[in-house]
């Protein structure tokens, strides 16, 4: 019988329990159960957007574009070791929106004859209607299953379902993909910063995610792109902008794109968002993806067992192998509830139809707060 | 002749010059004529992002975005005056690259059957890659001239030049193009926070620009679209994302593109850059445009007829109703002195191949600043 001792108890034996006291909790009181939609802000974010502020923008002035100019590639080399992504494979620009539809773009070019592209119709709506829109441009088919690749393009996929929190075998499906003639596009939004994972080692080679959620860079923080190396001379991208162009700053007559990750972008980066991006992940960085993967499973297993408990349904798989760092609990009120206890400061997702979702986030969540936030929705 | 104390005087006389107050400029000494690249730092900026920081995202967290969803199109209404665009016609996202990338797919699929998109190739780099991104795309031919317009589906054109500062007719040349059936996709860039211009008095249709430069948002604040409300109900982007369907959080099964503005929209967008952008944004608001552009006239005035005093040529053109807000000085050793002259706090802009750009930002720049600089660069 899980009670709220066991919580407390596990939470003084958490190795990662000091990291909460890296961010910024004016409101102690509040039960924090949606780091999985928008991260908690580190201190450190504001206290380097100030010096930013400061000493960049109004001492430097525009002198400091010197060290801005390259600073979604450093920071894309912050976060590559968090996924398994090599030193200049990754960079920080844009929304996952855009860089979803930038790498479907790029595998299709990469697979010319190709005529169909695959993606799930139970993944996030951004991924899906992005593939749609790409569909109806070039006139590739939309196929709703991974079961016969022979003809796709590229195949777009969540590694972990935003609902269900279900984990794919990326290395697995990599490799079916592959197999087939087929790219792969990994959507790691709800697994950066969550769960431990090894792009090179999966075979990946690409994959786009978010940075304000488990990697807490602030809201609508810039997302991020991965291109392994063996594609920057090939892949090509349909929006052609000066950030992306060799030589930017001679204003050349024609764009050619950079040989590096640099040609997936776009225009000028937003640096106070790349700045708070960079807290964040420095954060997760130090903790480290395995002792983070190591208390997010043992999060959602504590959640699970609660929910097991007070008697509350969950498609979320059992396999701590197999799920990410969040909990979907069905209940057929789960609107109103997770309404209801927002206005009580403990905060949930709500996710249609029925879901109510509990984020896991090791650097911030305890067990406590597992406990006291399940607990609430029984009450 | 003009001495230093003409410059003094006209800076006594200015109705603009507590403005300069408003911002945080750490470094008295500095001469900056780069307000035309980057913007100098608001203080309402840091203050406000503290307070987004404090309040928005570590106390409200997640629940606060009921009131970012729209913040989008809150920051687009405060630029609209400025710019001569309606309520709901302007919405703030993503960078100038993509947003011309959207508006110029938008004109194209209104205008079936036209082969040509219209560009001169002294235009702004980045508008003349993603230009030829689309045409090598889509197979419309790039034409560098505005003559004969019978094929052309969309003419994209800088309202001023970054170069010379030379400023296009807009009601002419839209009106021109829209008689001959093509459609116009302007950039703002060096003009937004710095001319006097009525969008909707030109009959213009599509518009975008960034908030980096005369507006003070930051660097790499957000972009912004303007499409005039005739074209909200049929204007296509191919860039499907959930921030642009109906009923956002429904997750629904397909695409539906909003009935307004936000239908130009992507993925999440960065609440901390869109805050930075608001606040400069405000401080053009509150000088008005009318003041903003006078100012600017006397300003490149001013250098212009010091030039002649020390014998600079410049290409910028000496009718003011036909000029922005920055003087172009030729000079073979440019880059040289460019660089030179920031080394010693005195900062301009070097644009190849010979060009030292001269930037005149009535918030926050002075008449002895433009006198100090200029006689900077003959020492």
């Amino acid at each position: 019988m899980i009670t709220r001792t066991t919580a407390l108890a596990l939470d003084a034996a958490d190795p990662l329990a000091k990291f909460r006291e890296l961010f910024h909790i004016p409101d102690p009181t509040v039960i924090y159960l949606d780091g999985n939609s928008l991260g908690m802000p580190p201190k450190r974010t504001l206290e380097r957007l100030t010096e930013v502020y400061e000493h960049d923008w109004a001492t430097g002035l525009i002198r400091s574009w010197e060290h801005w100019l390259d600073l979604p590639q450093r920071v894309g080399n912050a976060l590559a070791p968090l996924i398994g992504a090599g030193e200049g494979e990754v960079v920080l620009h844009d929304n996952t929106t855009l860089n979803v539809y930038q790498a479907v773009h790029g595998a299709i070019g990469l697979r010319p004859g190709r005529r169909a592209i695959a993606i799930s119709a139970d993944d996030f709506p951004t991924d899906r209607y992005v593939v749609d829109g790409i569909a109806a441009a070039t006139g590739h088919a939309v196929q709703n299953d991974f079961e016969d690749l022979d003809d796709v393009a590229v195949v777009v996929r969540s590694v972990i379902d935003y609902r269900t929190a279900a984990l794919v075998d990326v290395a697995a499906e990599t490799a079916r993909a592959h197999a087939a003639g087929a790219m792969v596009v990994w959507d790691l939004s709800h697994a950066a910063g969550a769960v431990e994972i090894d792009l090179r080692a999966c075979g990946a080679q690409l994959a786009v995610g978010c940075t304000y959620k488990y990697l807490n860079g602030g809201p609508g923080a810039p997302a991020w792109t991965f291109v392994a190396r063996e594609l920057h001379d090939t892949i090509r991208q349909p929006i052609w902008g000066w950030f992306a162009t060799e030589n930017q700053f001679a204003m050349a007559p024609d764009f050619q794109p950079r040989a590096d990750i640099a040609r997936m972008m776009l225009g000028t980066p937003s640096v106070l968002a790349l700045v708070a991006a960079e807290c964040g992940i420095s954060l997760s960085a130090e903790a480290g993806m395995k002792a983070i993967h190591t208390k997010g499973s043992a999060l959602t297993e504590f959640a699970i067992e609660l929910c097991d408990q007070l008697g509350f349904s969950t498609p979320t798989p059992r396999d701590r192998t197999r799920r990410g760092n969040h909990v979907a609990i069905e209940h057929r009120d789960a609107k109103a509830i997770v309404r209801e206890l927002a206005a009580r400061n403990v905060i949930f997702d709500f996710r249609e139809p029925n879901i109510i979702r509990a984020g896991c986030s090791p650097l911030t969540t305890r067990f406590v707060d597992v406990f006291d936030g399940i607990s609430a929705i029984a009450r």
